[in-house]
């Protein structure tokens, strides 16, 4: 009756240096955003990723990004739409190189970081993103913060789309995310988290961090596939969500 | 009944740098290789170029080079055959999402400068770039120096390939480019230039430096669209190739 | 009597991409901002540009900017003052280097394009790159728009600085240039623009755009050395300002 | 009576990418051979990493390497000595600005993965790089593979040089590594490596693959940063040298 997807980034190693633990995580997610080589991963990563992707029938989708390997993608630039079009087409087409040529599909499109933030408030922006997306293929699902400006930009061009909630972050009257930098921007403990989230799919409502009833649509969850718990907490999640009669899979969108 | 393809290397502008003549050249040309962001062309380029190429009916094919912006993609590096299939799926994947976003075709794939020189005489190279090209898509052509390994691999993958010849460079005994470092290399007179092409195109032979008859095969002519006369070239040999029988088209190769 | 420094932007060219007309621009200058690899140039460039400056007896500084190629410097990043501060020491040191190396001596710092136009506006910024400048070497002279947070943020650390004006871009009334993206930003007449200069250096006085007279501090004129008439331009201003009895020479600074 | 220098590569993190435990390694060597942003670091780690080396009282070098992030500077590419000089003074320059920001002197430079094998070998390459040490500061001293082509060129030009040998390598009858494809190329076990260094440092003599005795140099040996077992093995070979009476200091030259 219930379902959701449970996406996480991953193939964010670059060269010499290893992130996150995409093997393990694959285990318990059904959507990965694969990075293509502007805010991390490298050809060999995207390679390698979307074969493990693919082998555990995982859906893949392209995590693009700025420009801006050293800051992980995660600074704001001021880039036009035209830029914010070109490098969505170029980084979906990177990573469909990827899966075409190992008989794959791709599933999804996610913007990264700075990129997801500003596209989640900038109309003009999530327009160019979108239609980056629905030009290459419209068949493609678009992930944006629930409720976001590129929501809406997707559906307005006719894009599926996914409307992404965090289990782990907190959020405001408004139904945005708590700033990071504010305290109790982040939920510390697991159970809370997904206990959070449960109810985001089973009633569409969240508890804001004022303990105002907000609606939120949650089609997709992300979950993080680096740091210390990263694991432990995908599989109690997976688990979570499963006991409380919620199916996992991807494709999930509206 | 006498054909070839007329190609050039294009869309190697890059940000706020420009390089080359690609609106006028592609007036006279069959084939655009277009740079893919690893040894020049970005983004934008990319998607400008191709849009101006398939505009004007001229095929549009990946020019897909080593990660070596400042050197232009003209060092040799020594990379691994795995690390070459990498890029150049990567590369080819980048520039369809802008074709495929205009809705247009991929046509062929060229490797470019230091790689398209190692691919010329490294086996293991040249089946990894061959392979890379064949699974992202068995329909596509793969451009190489005519008669070299990178053609053999092609061939025996299953991929149609396309011998290329270069109208300004002179031959040894053996049928392989002069090298650059040696006099003699470059043939300054057009009228010169031009008239090898041709032989080559009508009879399959060329006089190498010593004077020595060699069987070579010219499936397409590459002109260079940089430099001061590269527009007067591309228009002159155009219209004597035409005026000598011969028709110039795109997806010649074998 | 009075005096002014006349600075262009330069070692702008990268890898195979040539821009500006640097050393014909020299005879013409007294100050040669060198960019340092992160905007534009790269360490042959470098090494090439800084041995014309001090061949020619024109004071070397380093040009720092955002490390973004591809949009020139020019597009806005949210960096954070740490970030600021070490991408503005990495800059200056490796143009350190070359000058060193040529038995030469570093005479300033200006930020380019995103980088000089945030830090006219943000303290938090300006203090960063004020400190980084004055750690590496306190004797160096700080350039940025005149009368701007950077220039005061120079003065509080104990640098030099020079208030930079421009010959081809009017002003509002509060001294401050007026935005490219509005009509009548630049000035498209010569003399008109030299006459300009010759005023703030004279008078110490701008006619804004809605004509109220502002005070504005001229220390050194910023020209530009590309486009189709800059050098026309620089031979014009470098003659019209001695005329005028303005000794133009480098190290003007308060 | 017996010295040695211990220096290890570090400040190869890169933006969101850690790397290596700089940190505690400091305890236990001499000689920190820091990346400048070529083929590891970037502006913030090498700030980090000098001021944590400065604190210990380690001498802080130059780590230069190839502009091949991807390829962690491991993969040999064809530049020119031109090239190779302007690179090795750009680096230089760029972690100098840190250092002297810092209050601290730069005391070596040593090239990394390709850089140093292929100058270890080319003459040409050699008497670049020790061109681009000496111009920038004569008082710096070259790192070099031990008897090699660099620690020629840097003899010839005058430069202070350290010869450098490996603990965990074995030898040719030559006196060159064994190549790392060749089995038995590495030394497993920790006391055997420490062993043949400590018979280096006294006796200049190395025992080869095939048991012969080869005279050798060792100015200073190489320890490496990263991996399970590096922390271990550098406390261990401190402790190890001293109590064989060696002495460990930086500036250990000839």
């Amino acid at each position: 009756m219930f379902q959701v997807d449970l996406n996480c980034d991953m193939g964010e190693s670059f060269g010499a240096y290893d992130l996150g633990n995409d093997e393990a995580v694959l285990n318990f997610i059904t959507s990965a955003n694969i990075a293509c080589g502007f805010h991390a991963g490298d050809p060999s990563v995207m390679n390698k990723t979307a074969a493990l992707a693919l082998d555990k029938g995982v859906a893949v989708g392209a995590h693009v990004g700025f420009q801006d390997l050293v800051g992980f993608g995660r600074r704001n630039m001021d880039i036009s739409p035209r830029e914010a079009y070109d490098i969505t087409v170029y980084q979906i087409g990177a990573l469909y190189g990827f899966v075409k040529a190992q008989g794959g599909k791709l599933n999804h499109v996610k913007p990264h970081g700075a990129m997801y933030n500003m596209a989640a408030k900038d109309r003009n922006l999530s327009e160019a993103i979108a239609e980056a997306v629905y030009k290459v293929e419209p068949e493609l699902i678009l992930f944006g913060l629930s409720g976001s400006e590129l929501i809406k930009a997707g559906k307005r061009i006719g894009l599926k789309v996914a409307n992404e909630v965090f289990a782990d972050r907190t959020y405001t009257d408004e139904g945005a995310l708590t700033p990071r930098k504010e305290k109790n921007a982040l939920i510390q403990n697991t159970d809370e988290a997904i206990n959070q989230v449960i109810r985001m799919v089973r009633e569409g409502k969240v508890t804001s961090l004022n303990g105002k009833e907000v609606d939120i649509k949650a089609d997709t969850i992300c979950i993080h596939g680096d740091g210390r718990n990263a694991l432990v907490f995908a599989e109690n999640i997976n688990d979570k969500l499963k006991r409380n009669g919620i199916t996992i899979k991807s494709g999930n969108s509206i």
